[in-house]
């Protein structure tokens, strides 16, 4: 039924399909093409030129499935590796970035903005950048990692005690800065929602998810083609999974960060990856 | 003035060097080639044949440098792919799991051994299988995986608050099974013995670098060749030291893992570390 071509989503592992989530609220109809590069995850404790390389890879994978755009779901991929990936590929790339920090800036009232990513995104200073550029200087922005939140989401420890205390002293600087809107820099961190609003109730939360699946539904999939669609959206979405390494843990995290039962994925292996790009 | 080979020796990342650390003790005139695999680290969350796969490549650098043999420092590695190691590489592969078991089994007063690693590790089974071998089936064995230790270990919260709490939840069940040792089945976790002895202070903890670095000096070294040291061993260990990513954490982190300063790295891609191997 379709004739439109299907979305491509990357991530470093399986948190953007936090971001697939947003991207089915707002586009019911499309199809998706996502690639988590599980073998090599993650992204945020490595070097910028090797996320560069991954990212280009990750790519190239995606065009081969003839993709209309390419949605870089990982922070630390879209801080690192969008400029460079704008350069060399030929459809749109859209990362997380610009997106979540925008909607930050109009949700802030008192303009003193939080940030919280991996190493390597906190490292980048890609969201002070942003806010500063997309605010006009009329921001504060306090960033911090947060590098054990992505190992305490994948065991499942939302709501443990060390969880908590971890959360507390990662936060409690932001909140002494007098920070109102904090941005959730990494796709593993929304499931960290509940216990974050107990830690702060009084900080509005960015999930940057959301503002860029708007995006995408906005800017990018109703300027490529005219919508041809069935009124009624599939019951269950289409998304073709791809990764470069297969987990025991896969389905159950899969499904929890997706909000739904995912498919079982197929795996690429990095040789192929590698093949398929120049890079 | 050195006649012999280097000993070769990798790891998916820089807990390795807790490995050399102990080697140089025991062999202090040997040189020594070390390779993480920072750009792919951690291995202890990949698939059995990703970890045999970059295993091998690993190997296959090692023997670029003329070793005289190959120490697997990683226990994931040591656990996956040793037996594939060994039928593909010409020259003495040797683990860390066998070595620490073989000690853990003369040190265990009750037969009562408890062993803690990363999910790749407990879930080969390889120390069980191996220490009801070495015991002919005289020890009862519980095992644990610890996967937030590593990163925990890597931003050097040895002794936060909430690294305690998560090892008294870690450890608890096994001393509810009447362990009175433990395998510290991964090269990150010797530098959270001091914690580690304070939450079980009755638990006889084993490293395994230390016997993997006694039974190489024993079987492996002085059986491939006729020792011409000076009698005075250097004041700094040769140590090459090569990562296929480079941090900025990594000074910092090796010298902890080491025990003394570290050299600067060079980096080896990815691709190169393919080029090099057949697999």
């Amino acid at each position: 039924m379709h004739t439109t071509k299907p979305i491509g989503v990357f991530d470093s592992g399986i948190g953007g399909l936090t971001v697939v989530r947003h991207l089915i609220k707002q586009l019911p109809h499309e199809r998706f093409v996502y690639l988590g590069d599980t073998a090599r995850v993650p992204y945020g404790n490595k070097s910028a030129p090797t996320v560069e390389r991954y990212s280009q890879q990750c790519a190239e994978f995606l065009l081969t499935h003839d993709v209309q755009c390419i949605v870089v779901a990982c922070n630390t991929a879209s801080a690192l590796a969008l400029q460079h990936l704008r350069a060399t590929v030929s459809v749109p790339v859209i990362g997380v970035i610009e997106p979540a920090a925008v909607y930050a800036y109009q949700q802030s009232i008192n303009g003193v903005i939080g940030v919280i990513g991996t190493r390597a995104t906190i490292g980048s200073n890609i969201y002070s950048t942003t806010l500063d550029r997309v605010s006009h200087g009329n921001v504060r922005v306090h960033s911090t990692a947060c590098p054990l939140f992505v190992p305490l989401v994948e065991e499942g420890w939302l709501q443990h005690a060390a969880t908590r205390s971890i959360a507390e002293q990662y936060i409690e600087p932001l909140l002494a800065c007098g920070v109102d809107t904090v941005i959730l820099g990494c796709t593993h961190y929304p499931l960290l929602l509940p216990l974050l609003g107990q830690v702060a109730p009084a900080v509005q939360w960015i999930d940057g998810g959301s503002p860029t699946a708007k995006y995408v539904a906005d800017n990018i999939v109703q300027h490529l083609h005219v919508n041809e669609h069935p009124t009624v959206p599939p019951t269950i979405p289409e998304i073709r999974m791809y990764v470069t390494d297969t987990s025991p843990m896969f389905q159950q995290l899969a499904t929890q960060f997706l909000g739904m039962p995912s498919q079982e994925p197929v795996r690429v292996t990095i040789e192929h990856l590698t093949a398929v790009s120049q890079w």
